[in-house]
């Protein structure tokens, strides 16, 4: 049960989301442009480094519903699921892009501390053609899943453990995003599982 | 120098705003709403976790201007400086309430992770008056500026090491506060001091 009083059905942010309006908006209006925008990263890259990041701050609900949201974007297929696995335990040895490597590597010394990404992985995704624009956002996306995994998990959320329900939430998000949603609208998948 | 060409005269966050407007607008309504708009938490009491937690991060730019904007919020005086240093150093020996010790003490579990929180430190916050809206806005205010010290300190931006910029910013932002500036504008003591 969250610290805070959260309406039943609202699993992980999403009873924080409903919560508190006026927070909401600006932190879905911030996802939205970071992961959806045009870009010359795809969505499921952008979703790619949410997830690593989530999963290095073993934020179990926010690694899971960007982990499946990343999957779909790429068809969704179990293979698809597979690959993020794979890209949290050990992305040096994932079949993704060199630069989808660097910007990784980026991502998780964020994680860490910003004060540890140095010259030298800038420098190393740069020579695998990273533009200012894909370092930059790799830095804020990751330094955003910092924020969104302690609100989640410092507010004591109640986070469902069923894989489908994250399937459900991954298919839903690939297609709808993140801003202007009602988030008081509880998952069905949710209220059927839990 | 930063890891991004930003324009000379910005430092610290102000150039990653000036670079990426369309994530700017987002960011900065987020901080707006969580330490200036109607509370039952003063604007000074918001910008005092909101410094805390960047100075727990080591982001010497952040922690400098909300310190500063905390100290302006609470009169500007020598004194008012002092007590925010104090705070940073060891907020349970400072003259503050109870109350604001219990969410700083929450604020400082958040900044490790998310899942230090444990029911007894808001139950300590709870038993000192602190409400929902209180607590929620703590953890988020918290996990906000371990993104903010990350996205800061992740890009290498250049920070000012004159406390006198820093006083200027605090007068600035106390009196100006964050959503619809202009961040391309050059700080003019900070265009003398560099």
């Amino acid at each position: 049960m969250a610290y805070i009083p959260v309406a039943d059905g609202l699993p992980g942010i999403r009873g924080l989301l409903a919560f508190s309006p006026a927070t909401t908006k600006p932190l879905c209006e911030l996802v939205e442009v970071l992961l959806r925008d045009s870009h010359t990263l795809t969505p499921a890259e952008r979703e790619m480094i949410a997830a690593y990041v989530s999963s290095q701050n073993d934020c179990f609900y926010c690694q899971s519903c960007h982990g499946s949201t990343a999957a779909q974007h790429l068809g969704g297929s179990d293979a698809d699921y597979a690959l993020i696995g794979e890209i949290n335990r050990n992305f040096e040895a994932a079949p993704i892009s060199e630069k989808m490597k660097a910007l990784l590597a980026i991502a998780g010394k964020v994680q860490k501390s910003g004060k540890q990404v140095g010259p030298e992985d800038v420098e190393r995704a740069r020579r695998h053609g990273a533009t200012d624009r894909e370092i930059h956002d790799t830095v804020l996306i990751a330094a955003a899943f910092c924020m969104f995994n302690r609100y989640v998990d410092g507010l004591g959320t109640w986070q469902p453990s069923d894989p489908e329900v994250y399937r459900e939430i991954g298919k839903q998000t690939a297609s709808l995003g993140y801003a202007g949603r009602d988030w008081k609208k509880p998952l069905e998948t949710v209220k059927a599982s839990s």
